[in-house]
């Protein structure tokens, strides 16, 4: 949703990779082939695989290894999309300006479909790390695990779907938002930051920036869901409210969430200068945060 | 389906590290940690994971490591089966004797709790692997992709799914067996071989074994969908007609099913004969065979 200011260069290379880092042989069944090609053709604002390559390009990792980490994380990214747009999850018919893969090839393909760009996400993982010494690679890949699964990524998209039943005290859209898009965004900037040896007190600024980036733009996701027609934001809109779903701006009202995101913005500038001073190629970050700017400017 | 001629040892040893290898903690939300109980509490025959665990030890693994190796497969295993289970894959309403997950607490959990085991299963492969020099390591963890991927399991499934709009050249089950099933017995044949550096000889053996077996199996699969009740099966039978899916015994018939089963267990007996005389531990094999003909004398 939130696109990125990419050099056209960086933009293309990182297409071209999300592209052709998959292999579609000539003899996959044709509705799992289909389902994955109009996966691969849409890459999205590929927002997460350009963090990922910038952060390992500053602290110097090879660039076969931070481009490999980058589509690793944008694989996983677009997978958990596939899924979210079930009709068991969100039941959503479009996305990224089309409909969505479950509408063109079925169910069964978009799982399989999100299921082959996950092994293939691991497989790349592994690829990227290797090589790397064996503390560092289990470090970077518990690291993984944990933001991908029942700690992560996985129990935050549960409690979003399970939001109407859960309990008064865990309906808190700020905590489901951490594990469901903070997750991913935490990601692509610390993990090439530890494989790049990166110093613990950056590691640390870089995870308080995923969670004030990540909380910034579930809320103008949120806002979006609410104040956008399907057509401006190129996929289903008003479903939480539809589906009794965890929405911020529903929940703090509209006034008050764009005067969050201010707050978070002003948190993560001051990040974004401490990170620069240390490195100055950080400075790369600046960009992403204009682009926080602008979004906000459409909605309001 | 097929249970295994395990020491009740290797069996309490597998059926505790399948439960105690994810850990579920408290916070995770409840329809989530539900459906991955419910699974975890249900390990099924473990066939993969004593192959996996037995070949390990024949070729000198650390004990962890075979171990590791052995519930990851199984974890790949259960995923795939909860996925099979859905409504736009089988629509399975039973499951090893108890109603299948997503009846239990809905589609959504069922996907997110497959996605957890896959999540914690390539945790555990990384972590069996860990400290084998680099070209080992990717060797191994290339092999996983393959045998995973839409080289493998992901395209034996779709073919699966939707046989009925194959064309009429790809609609032959055999082939589409050797995807859907062959794929994870061999991983759990070769890929405790290669970590451990078994003879090419020895790895060529094996991956011929796990065809042998992982047709038969599949036929024995295909004759219980016709000729069991769903009591004796533990699970739905009679859905390969009624979905329009591959199988074997409704293309070539009861008769010559069971004669093909009868010529690979043949083939099988010489397979296990020559890895025997060369490593005499794998005569734990001819244990694994003998429960094809129990199998085949309850159907016959």
């Amino acid at each position: 949703m939130l696109s990125v200011v990419q050099s056209a260069s960086t933009r293309k290379l990182l297409e071209d990779a999300f592209l052709s880092s998959f292999h579609l042989a000539s003899d996959i069944e044709h509705h799992l082939s289909g389902a994955l090609r109009e996966t691969l053709e849409r890459p999205g604002s590929m927002i997460r695989a350009d963090l990922a390559l910038r952060t390992g390009r500053t602290y110097g990792l090879p660039e076969g290894s931070a481009e490999k980490l980058a589509i690793a994380i944008e694989y996983f990214h677009t997978a958990s999309l596939v899924f979210d747009d079930l009709p068991c999850m969100d039941n959503a018919s479009h996305r990224r300006g089309a409909p969505c893969v479950h509408h063109l090839f079925g169910e069964g393909a978009a799982i399989l479909a999100a299921l082959a760009l996950i092994n293939r996400a691991y497989a790349l993982l592994w690829k990227a790390v290797a090589g790397f010494p064996v503390g560092l690679q289990s470090a970077c890949l518990d690291y993984v695990e944990q933001n991908l699964g029942v700690a992560g990524l996985l129990n935050g998209q549960s409690q979003d779907i399970n939001y109407s039943k859960l309990t008064a005290d865990s309906r808190v859209p700020q905590q489901i938002a951490l594990g469901k898009t903070v997750s991913l965004i935490r990601l692509a900037l610390v993990l090439p930051a530890m494989l790049g040896g990166a110093p613990p007190k950056e590691i640390h600024l870089l995870k308080r920036l995923a969670v004030s980036w990540g909380l910034s733009y579930q809320i103008v996701d949120d806002l979006k869901d609410i104040l956008h027609t399907a057509e401006q934001g190129g996929k289903t809109t008003a479903r939480d409210a539809d589906l009794d779903r965890p929405n911020l701006a529903l929940t703090i009202g509209i006034h008050e969430s764009f005067r969050k995101v201010d707050r978070l913005m002003r948190i993560s500038d001051r990040i974004i200068s401490k990170l620069s001073q240390r490195q100055p190629s950080f400075g790369f970050l600046n960009g992403i945060r204009e682009q926080f700017d602008k979004e906000l400017s459409t909605l309001s």
